[in-house]
């Protein structure tokens, strides 16, 4: 089914269009350190070059490209943000250089082929927001054959680990269950109506809003109980739409301490490469992983087990990985885990499905 | 330009196909004793009849009428709702009077005419939402000649008010602006671009946010400084959407107390009196002004002006007042405000205007 634009702006490209959330993104430091590095560390990409940006926002990435000596920049933004970009690429000397051209890149045409695109468009878990596929249209539209891709490369991370936040939602449901049982008292009594009949798809609204729904947290790298594992790569060169609009993933996640596992984490890392016919000067990498400097405006996405189940040093967590967009809207993420603890011990444990909604 | 339907249920209806959003209405006494009322009281208006509920919701009002003896009851609700809608009927033993169909209003066909059109489609300050559009539209389709409206008539409210939202709002706006000029140095000195050029736009984005956004707040009947007027008033058996469209009015708020001006303050109330024809056995109100009792769901909508203003017993504000929708979004409301203060002892302020967004 294809999707409807106008859609797409209501659900999506809107709050792109605020500064406050462009602000959010050029404050974390994590993610301005990595391209920063990877434009001016690699600056030979960038010399006389031609290069996109794609969605460039506030206009950052295609300011550097100009900064580190390419020939021109086209910049292209779906918002109205372009307009700031604009301005910015003026008031920094390299109007001439940065072309912004408001649309999706999926429309614009551009009158020449570029060396370089560059693109921010990594969302929650990596492919939330779908914006990969934006790039994928550019670069089959408007990369040179020899062209080169920032990033080049992408991973997604999973992880068993400990964490509180299941106990909080765990909580937040029994008081919200509680209250609807109050609700339906109330109701019998002062309006003549027996809500019970609705009592089921209460509960399951919110079973999916506290237990079934990906969690946003940054975590400390202590909370990861085990051997985190790659389930997806990425070559941004070569990748298509299909090889990413599912993931499907098996592994094995070594348990490495005594510890209540009760929830697999999510995050994913990407490198700056060049390409292997064109490699960068430095190979520059962007982590999301937790990490006791403080975090990543991604965070990592939190995915609950319910009921946590005690691990030990030397146990497994076989799990089986799928994740598919969701009918409704295809930049959000159904995802489903079937996991199966392995006990040093021999003993194995039934295996057990849950579904969680990145949302 | 007409409503793109797919963009409004991505913006409006998803969230009345919750539960947990059914259930917040379904728990505000003030508004479910009025409908109850409305209903129970007036069952005559009801009994052996056939009634519409536009946008039934959880079927609360058709099962309602059901009980106060309606012969049929058509229950259309656009979202998913409708199958609890459904299910609540059944197990309320009503299945056979309420007939549940999911569609919009403006959509469905009716086997035949109706005698009472019954809806609860009030939003902040009235006409937030636009619904009272889709059921001007089910009333010119499938009322009767001598057809009654539940309510019948409905009003909006404005009164001068103090508060202190305006000075944590403006606490809150200075902490934005001085971390935007922290952000603006750092960006300069870590990643060598000047924002600057972006402080202007910044700025407005959070005028607008902090100062030009109406704040939802239940507000205790002694924030009330003057008095209240009614700016618009709605008969619900002839209002056409011509006349709810836009919102213009020129009224003089007296002042009773001696304190600081720094908002008006919007409401609404609605009646339900039958039709003139054939007017209901008791007439019930339905006031979701300051109420020191506790508010509703709704609250009051507080329009900032700043600066406060220090005024005095026996002042008067004359304010002229426009509403009209937002251009993106039909459902949101952007309104005018010229106030103009005349002191007691003769001495007039000069009028001030200002912009508030009803989003
Ligand atoms: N298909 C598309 N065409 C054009 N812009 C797009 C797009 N998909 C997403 N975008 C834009 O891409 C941006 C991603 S956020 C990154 C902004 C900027 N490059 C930075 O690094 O700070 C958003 O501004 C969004 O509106
Ligand atoms: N044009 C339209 N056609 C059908 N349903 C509509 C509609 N516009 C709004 N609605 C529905 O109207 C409801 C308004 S909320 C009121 C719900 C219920 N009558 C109650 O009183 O508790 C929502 O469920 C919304 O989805």
């Amino acid at each position: 089914r294809p999707v409807d634009k106008e859609v797409d702006f209501a659900n999506y490209f809107c709050t792109y269009a605020y500064l406050y959330h462009q602000k959010e993104m050029l404050c974390d430091r994590v993610r301005m350190d990595a391209y920063h590095s990877a434009v001016f560390r690699n600056a030979s990409h960038f010399q006389g070059k031609v290069v996109l940006d794609v969605g460039t926002g506030s206009g950052i990435l295609a300011i550097w490209s100009a900064q580190a000596g390419a020939r021109k920049v086209y910049a292209v933004e779906a918002t109205n943000m372009a307009e700031h970009a604009r301005d910015l690429a003026r008031a920094n000397g390299v109007s001439d250089i940065v072309e912004v051209i408001q649309g999706t890149v999926e429309d614009v045409e551009l009158p020449e082929k570029v060396d370089v695109i560059i693109s921010e468009w990594m969302g929650y878990f990596l492919l939330r927001e779908s914006m990969f596929d934006s790039v994928i249209c550019a670069r089959d539209r408007w990369l040179k054959p020899d062209g080169v891709m920032y990033p080049s490369h992408a991973r997604m991370w999973l992880a068993p680990i400990r964490t509180g936040l299941g106990d909080k939602k765990m909580e937040d449901f029994d008081i919200a269950m509680d209250d609807w049982s109050l609700f339906v008292q109330d109701t019998q009594t002062y309006y003549g109506v027996n809500m019970n009949a609705l009592t089921k798809a209460y509960r399951a609204e919110h079973e999916k809003y506290y237990f079934k729904s990906s969690i946003w947290n940054n975590l400390h790298p202590n909370q990861v109980i085990g051997q985190p594992a790659v389930i997806k790569e990425i070559d941004c060169l070569t990748a298509t739409v299909d090889e990413i609009r599912e993931v499907r993933a098996q592994v094995t996640l070594p348990i490495s301490m005594d510890a209540r596992l009760s929830a697999l984490a999510g995050w994913f890392d990407v490198h700056f490469r060049g390409s292997a016919q064109n490699p960068g000067a430095e190979e520059i990498e962007l982590n999301t992983a937790p990490d006791d400097n403080g975090g990543t405006h991604w965070g990592q996405q939190v995915f609950l087990l319910t009921p946590p189940q005690k691990v030990t040093n030397g146990d497994n967590v076989n799990v089986s990985f799928s994740m598919v967009r969701s009918k409704e809207n295809h930049r959000l993420m159904d995802m489903e885990f079937t996991y199966e603890l392995h006990e040093l011990s021999g003993r194995k444990h039934p295996a057990v499905t849950t579904k969680i909604y990145l949302e």
